[in-house]
């Protein structure tokens, strides 16, 4: 019998790492499917014909995909450990922080990966900006959730690993304890935290991954 | 007393639109606030300093910024008339439709909206593969919520108006019945229901403040 729940993914993946974590925050079993993304196979493109990316999870033979989609879905299907604050309130404002880093923190600082010079600059400085915005949802907090990780923290957490290397690979900073000492700190606690820490690859491999990867998209767009 | 629900907004604003129809469909009584864009009032800076900008609604003085976050709390808040499914894989659903639109078909259709020349058959072409994909939601189904309108309904209808508007402007073809039978008659039924059409404003307001809108945009673009 196929397992009950499936992730298709692909290791170097933010959007699959916060799909990684918010399975292993509940304790839910699942079989892992690694996608090779230029030949992406046909049970992913059935399963998400609409936009045939990853991260794609399939419940009882039901597929979903967009990862913050998902992520609700895992919550409000496995209760336990709840992701989302249970006032509608809180809800809202994990919402908002989640898209506005989907929609404004990552896009700035993709941007700022591939470019070079003064787009270069000028993109850090955006991104910094956002990240800066970011920050005001922590205030008084360790972790968007408080004492316990939640949605955002979940959903935005990786923006800690990718901060840095897009830091190291475009010799940029983005993030530093002096200008951001609290998303700083919460990074460095979120990141750290052992069920956290086991679902994200070794650090070299994804360094060396996104070079590789710079170069195919700084190539794709000259 | 200041009223438990306001609602700050602009009447040609099809993301206003959205939450006036949730509002008006729960019954719910509120105050509106008419916004002047280019002058917008401290008030709604101060309720929604990330984005700043229309929709914002206050309810018992907490506010809540970006629709589709407005209208899920709409639906959490007042139970009664359920915008979105009740079982975690038809809500899925609804999440992905909605983002499918305001991700996808929005931008299409904007461009379509400034562009010209061989941009804008570009764009356009992009805009009704998009708005093609979103008629496959609605396979087999009057309305996105079958029956009933639900959470998809409210969240991407508007663009049933805003696409002729454009059509007519920039002189192009979006949707017709041939191409898109399922999505024009639902169209048709949506904007029809007596509840959904009261809160639309009249075609030729809007029509003349788009055109407005449009030379704006284009200037700005140049």
């Amino acid at each position: 019998m196929a397992a009950s729940v499936s992730l298709f993914g692909y290791w170097a993946s933010p959007f699959t790492l916060r799909i990684k974590w918010a399975l292993k925050l509940k304790g839910i079993q699942y079989e892992y499917i690694e996608e090779d993304l230029p030949n992406k196979s046909p049970l992913l493109l059935q399963y998400n014909p609409v936009h045939k990316k990853i991260p794609v999870l399939v419940h009882e033979g039901k597929p979903l995909a967009e990862s913050l989609v998902i992520m609700e879905y895992i919550d409000e299907v496995w209760k336990e450990s709840p992701l989302l604050p249970q006032d509608p309130y809180g809800r809202a404002k994990a919402r908002f922080w989640s898209n506005f880093a989907d929609d404004k923190c990552v896009p700035s600082v993709m941007r700022t990966f591939v470019a070079e010079g003064e787009d270069k600059e000028k993109a850090a400085e955006e991104a910094r900006e956002h990240l800066k915005t970011l920050e005001s949802g922590l205030e008084g907090k360790q972790l968007f959730g408080g004492e316990k990780i939640n949605f955002v923290d979940v959903a935005v957490g990786w923006i800690g690993i990718w901060a840095r290397i897009v830091e190291k690979i475009a010799d940029v900073n983005l993030i530093d304890a002096k200008t951001m000492p609290l998303l700083d700190a919460w990074f460095a606690k979120f990141l750290e935290l052992p069920t956290i820490k086991e679902c994200v690859p070794p650090w070299d491999k994804l360094l060396e991954h996104n070079r590789g990867f710079r170069n195919i998209l700084t190539y794709a767009a000259t």
